[in-house]
C-alpha cells in the first residue's frame, strides 16, 4: 500500500485571464496538485481571486480558489511548480526570474519557446526532450523553464508525429480555421467574428513555420536537432468558441497507403510514463471515418479534450496526403498541455523531494 | 437617340430556391431584362409565387413577380432566354428540353457543365468561349445552353486568371471556407453550423479540380484546350451567410514579384463589350491592403457582389505564393454570374431579334 | 452491505432523435438503469443503431448502444419502462399502446400532458403528482404513462415554483428566447438562424399558458386542481445551441422583498426521496449575482444541467418583480427530466418487483 | 427651375466610431449635404481619416472622407451643422461648446435627451417638438442641440405613437433582444456572443423607461409634457449585428381591434414635409404578416433600414395585445435617425442662410 500522499501545491501565474481560468478549473480534484497560490498582475494584486477574476469557465469557481488572495507574479519565494499562463508579452522575464528563484516553471507562452536550453513539449511526442532543461542549471540553477507549443503547432505536430516516426514528413501545407478562445479576453469583437471569417491571426504563422521542426526534432547532446521539415501556414480565425481545424496536405519522405496513415495515428502512443499520467489521453490521436469528422463542437472534448482527431484522409493532387485534424486548443493546446507536461516532470523527478502517489 | 426598348422577357427555372430567389430579385428593375415567367417542381406548378416562395431575401418581393402562376418546367414554348436555377439532380435533362425547344438557357447547375460542346463562362475570363455554343446546334437547333460555374470555382478561377494570363499558373492548392447560403434551402442544420467548421463539402473537391482547367483554358476550334494546372482541393463549411473565402497557394509558370501580382489582380479587365454590361462590376478583381482583408462580413458586396477580393498576399515556403481570396457566392457566385452570362449572349446575338438598348 | 443489484432494463423510443440520443448518452453508466432496446420508425427498424443514428452528441456514442438493433415501438413486449422521446405527432397512439402493453411510459411528448389522468411531472415540485396515475389502471391496466412538461414549461415553472410556494403567483409576463436545439433534427435551417432572432416558435406559446397551471396545481382526489395563474407568453428562438433563456414579470399574491424571492428560490428544494434520486441536482434553482447572469453558455450546465438558474432580479414597473431564468431545455427540458421522472416512478414503486440499489 | 444648390457644408463628430462611421457613408452623395469635416478624440487629431478610421462599412470608403484630416471636437469655428456620434461619456460639455459657438448639433447621445430645452426627435412621431430648440438661445444664442433617442427608444416609440394617437397607450411590458452593433466597437467579445444570449445591458432599461414618454409627450408652451405611460423594460443582447428586435405588450386607453392595430400602423405617416425629407421612408411602419416575421436579417433594411417592422400581433392575457416589433439599431435608430432629424431642422429653417434643394 501507498504511503500518505500530500498533494503537491503550486502556483499559476496569470491567474485571472483566459488559460490561467481553465489552469485553475483543471486543478480543482487534481490528484497529485493543489492550487496554492495564484498570480497576476500589479493591478489585481491583493484583492480575492473570487472577485477579481470575471470568471468565465462553466463549472462553478472552486471555492478554495476564490478564496486566494492574488499575489506579484515577481514573488521571490515560488512554489516549486509553477503554471504559467502569461501572456508572451509579458511573460519572458518573469519567467526566468521565477526559474531563478527555483521553481520548475511551465509555461504557455511563447517566450522561452525557442530558446536553445528550454525544451518545447508535447510529451506524447518528445517527452524525452525533458532532459534538454538540464543545461538550464547554468542560467538558473536549480529552477527550470518548460514549455507548451503554441495551440495550433500542437494541434498540428499531435498528428504529424505519427506520420514522421513511420515515414518522415518533408513537406507540410496547413491552413487553420482557428477558434475564439485562442484570442483571449476580451479577444475579437463578436461584430468583427459573426458571419465572418477573419484571414490572418497574427503571428500565428510564424510559429508554425517553427515550432513543429523543434518539437519533432531529435534530442542530441546538448541541443534539439530540429526535424527537416518545410511547412507553409494560412491562419485564419472563424466563429467557433474553442477547437482549432487544421486542413493539412503532407508530402511523406517515403510512399504509404491510407491504411498505414491511420494505422499510425490510431497506433500512436507516448512512453509509458506519459500513457500513465492523470492528463494523458488514453489514446493521443484518433482517427474518425465520418463524413463530417471531425468537428469541433462534436469533438473537441473527446478524452477531456486531450485527444487530437483527425479524419477527411484522401490524396493530395500534389502532395501524398491531405486530412483534417481538429484539437481543443484551450484544453490540449494550452492549460490540459501545460498540466500534462507538469505531470511529465513532477514524474521524471525534476520536482525535488515530492513523490507522486503512485510511488511506493 | 436610340428607339424605344423593350425588355426582354424572360423565365426563371427553379423560382422558389434560394439562387432563383436571387435571380427574381436582380431582375427587379433590370435594364434589359422583365421576368415574365417562373417554373417550379411539379408541386407547386398552378400556385401564385408570391404565396408559394418563402421570400428570403433582404429586398421585398417584387409585386409583379408576386403575382406570376408558377409554371411546369418542362413547357413547350419556353421564352427565349431561360435561367435555371434548377438543383443539379434534375436540372439536365429538364434544360436539354427547353434548349430543343428554342430557349437560351443560361444554368447554374453542374448538369452540362462539362459538356464537349457547353461553354463554362465567366465573362470576363472566357468570354470568347460562348462561341463553342455554336456547336451545340446538333443537339439542340436554335436552343443553346450555357453553363455558370460552381460558386467555388468562379472565385477561384477569378483570382487566377490575371495570373495565369501573366505568367502561367501550374499548380494550385486551395482551402475552402464556404458560406452557408451555398447549400440552398433548407441546407445546414443550424446546430451543425453553430460554433462549428463542417470539414467536408459533398462534391465541391471534384469542382474545384475540374471547372477552373475549363475555365481558362482556350477555345480552339470545336473545343476547349484545358488549362494546364494541377489542383489540391479541400472544402470546408463555416458560420458564414454569404461568401466563400479560398485560402490559395499557386505555383507559377514563371517567377513574379509582389508587386507583379498586384499589378495583375488590379489591371484585370475583361472584354470591353463585357465591362458595359449592366451586371459586370467595374473592376472585376480587387486587391486589399488591410491586415484582416478580405473577409465576407465586410467585402461580399463591394461592386454588388460582383467584385471578387484578394489580400493577405505572402509568400509560400512550398509554391510561389499565397493569399486569400473572398467571393460572393450567391452573387458572382451564382445568380449574379447567370445573369452577367445572360447579358453577354444577348450583346453577342445570342438571341435572335433582340437587340439590346445600348444598339442604336 | 445491499444485495448485489441487477440493473433495470430500459427502452428508449423514438432513440435516433435529438432527445433520444440524449437518453442513451445520459443512460451510459447510469446506476440503476441500462439500455437495454431501442425504437424507432418503421424506416430505422431492423438496423443497428450504430449504423441508422447520426450521432450528434459530444460523448462518444457507447459500444453498447450501437450493437443494439432498432425496434418497431409497437412492440408487444416492452420492457418494464420505456423512455419516450417521440415527437407529439406520432406519440400519443404508440404510448398509449405501451402502456396496455404494462408498460410504466415516461413521455417527452406533448400528447397526453394535458390528459386528466396523467400527471405532469417536475419531480422536485409535484412529485405527488405521480400518484394520479393510479386512476390510469382503467385505461392502461398494469401500464402507466407519466409526462414531462415542455422545456420552457418546466423552466418557468422550476422559477415560479418557490414563490408560488411562498407568496402565490397570480400573473406571468415570459418572453422566451429558445435554444436551437429545442426544434430537433433537422429543425432550423442554419440560414435562419445566424445573425438573426425568429420571433415565433409554432405551438410554445400554448404550452406555456397551460402547462404551468397543471405542475403547479394541487392534487385533490382523483383530479389536479390548476393554479389559478394567468400567463402571457411570447416565444422567440436566437442563436443558442442549448438553454433557454426566459425573461419573465410576476404580480405575487402577497408582496414580497428581493431577499425574500432570492431566499424561495435558494431554499426550494423537492421532497427528500426525490433529492436522493441519481440525477437530481443538489440545488434544484441557483440565484446567480453576477451582472451578466444566467446566461446559456456559462451556466446551463450547472449541476450536470439540472439546476435552474436566476438572476437580474428588479423590481417590475407594472407587477411586482421580473428576473431572468435560465435552463438546459435538451437536460432538465427533457431527456435529463424524464430520467429523474423515471428515477421517480422506480423510487415509489411504479416499477413491480424492481428494488433500486438504495434499498436494503 | 430651381436655382443650383450648393451642398450644405457639415461636420461629423466622433467620425471614427460605429456610428461616425455610418454617417459618414450616409453622407456620401447625399442631396442636401456634403461632408467636410471630421472630428475625433485628441489622439486622433491631425490624422487622415482614410487612415485613423478602422473602416468598418459594407460600403467602400468614399475617397473624399478619406482624406479629410481629423480635427479636434473642440474647434471654435464649427459649421452650421455638426452631426454628433459621440458617446454619451464625452458629449455633454462638448457639445454645448459646439452650440454656444453657433452650430446646431445633432447628437446621438444621451447626455442632453432629457433636458428640459433640448428636443428628443423622431420626425415622423414628433416634429413639432423642433419648435421647443427655440428657447436654447438662452443658453446657445444662435445655437442648438437636437437629439436623437436610444437605438431601442426609436424602435419602441415607433411601434407605440400609431396606437397611442389612436387609443392611447398606457401600459407597456418590452422585453428587447438587441443587436450586437449597439455596444459600440470593440463593444461585446465574440466569446461572449457566440451561442449565448446577455441578460442585461447596462443603461438601457432607464432609457427605455424615460425616453419614449418625452417622445410621445405634447409641446405646450416652452416645455413638453411627458404621456403618461407606464414601461417595465428588460434589455437583452443576442446574437445579431444589427436590428433590435422588441416582445412587447401594451395596455390601451380604450380596445381596439386587431384590426384597428394594424390600420393604426400601416396608415401612420408623419408631417408632409418630413414624409418628403431624403432619408423618410415611404411608410414609416410596416406591418408584416408571415409567421416569421418580423426578423433582423431579413427586415431590418426594409427602406434603406429607416422603416420600423412590426409582426406578431395577438391578444396579450394581462394587457390587450402584444406584438414584435423591430428597428435598425445603427440606421433608423443612430445615424439614420439623426440624418433624418438635421434634414428636418434645415427643412423647417434652423441653418439661417441655406435653403434645400426643393425650395424655388
Amino acid at each position: 500500500m501507498s504511503p500518505p500522499h500530500t498533494p503537491l501545491p503550486v502556483a499559476v501565474l496569470g491567474a485571472t485571464g483566459s488559460v490561467g481560468q481553465r489552469l485553475v478549473a483543471l486543478l480543482d480534484g487534481h490528484p497529485w496538485f493543489r492550487l496554492a497560490r495564484v498570480m497576476a498582475s500589479p493591478a489585481s494584486v491583493g484583492q480575492l481571486y473570487g472577485e477579481r477574476a470575471r470568471w468565465l469557465q462553466t463549472t462553478p469557481l472552486p471555492d478554495d480558489a476564490a478564496a486566494l488572495t492574488l499575489e506579484s507574479c515577481e514573488v521571490d519565494d515560488p512554489p516549486a511548480l509553477v503554471l504559467s499562463a502569461l501572456g508572451s508579452d509579458v511573460a519572458g522575464p518573469i519567467e526566468a526570474r521565477l526559474a531563478r528563484a527555483g521553481a520548475l516553471v511551465v509555461s504557455n507562452a511563447a517566450s522561452h519557446r525557442l530558446d536553445d536550453d528550454v525544451p518545447l513539449l508535447v510529451p506524447e511526442i518528445n517527452g524525452e526532450h525533458i532532459a534538454l532543461a538540464d543545461i538550464q542549471s547554468q542560467r538558473f540553477g536549480s529552477g527550470r523553464i518548460l514549455t507548451n507549443p503554441n495551440c495550433s503547432s500542437i494541434g498540428l505536430s499531435m498528428a504529424l508525429a505519427p506520420l514522421h516516426r513511420a515515414f518522415g514528413v518533408e513537406r507540410v501545407h496547413v491552413v487553420t480555421l482557428q477558434a475564439l478562445s485562442g484570442a483571449g479576453v476580451p479577444g475579437v469583437p463578436a461584430m468583427a467574428a459573426l458571419d465572418n471569417v477573419i484571414p490572418h491571426v497574427a503571428g500565428e504563422e510564424d510559429k508554425l513555420l517553427n515550432e513543429p521542426a523543434k518539437i519533432l526534432g531529435q534530442l542530441q547532446g546538448h541541443g534539439i536537432s530540429p526535424a527537416q521539415l518545410t511547412i507553409s501556414a494560412q491562419c485564419t480565425r472563424v466563429s467557433v468558441s474553442d477547437g482549432h481545424t487544421l486542413c493539412v496536405s503532407v508530402g511523406l519522405g517515403q510512399p504509404a497507403s491510407a491504411a498505414e496513415l491511420r494505422a499510425a495515428w490510431t497506433g500512436f502512443r507516448g512512453p509509458a510514463d506519459v500513457a500513465a499520467l492523470p492528463s494523458a489521453p488514453p489514446q493521443p490521436v484518433l482517427y474518425l471515418d465520418g463524413d463530417d469528422a471531425p468537428q469541433p463542437r462534436l469533438h473537441r472534448d473527446l478524452s477531456g479534450g486531450m485527444a487530437v482527431t483527425v479524419g477527411q484522409l484522401r490524396p493530395c493532387p500534389l502532395m501524398h496526403w491531405r486530412f483534417v485534424t481538429l484539437s481543443h486548443n484551450t484544453l490540449r493546446g494550452a492549460a490540459g498541455g501545460a498540466l500534462l507536461t507538469a505531470e511529465l516532470a513532477v514524474a521524471r523527478g525534476l520536482v525535488p523531494g515530492f513523490r507522486r502517489p503512485t510511488d511506493s
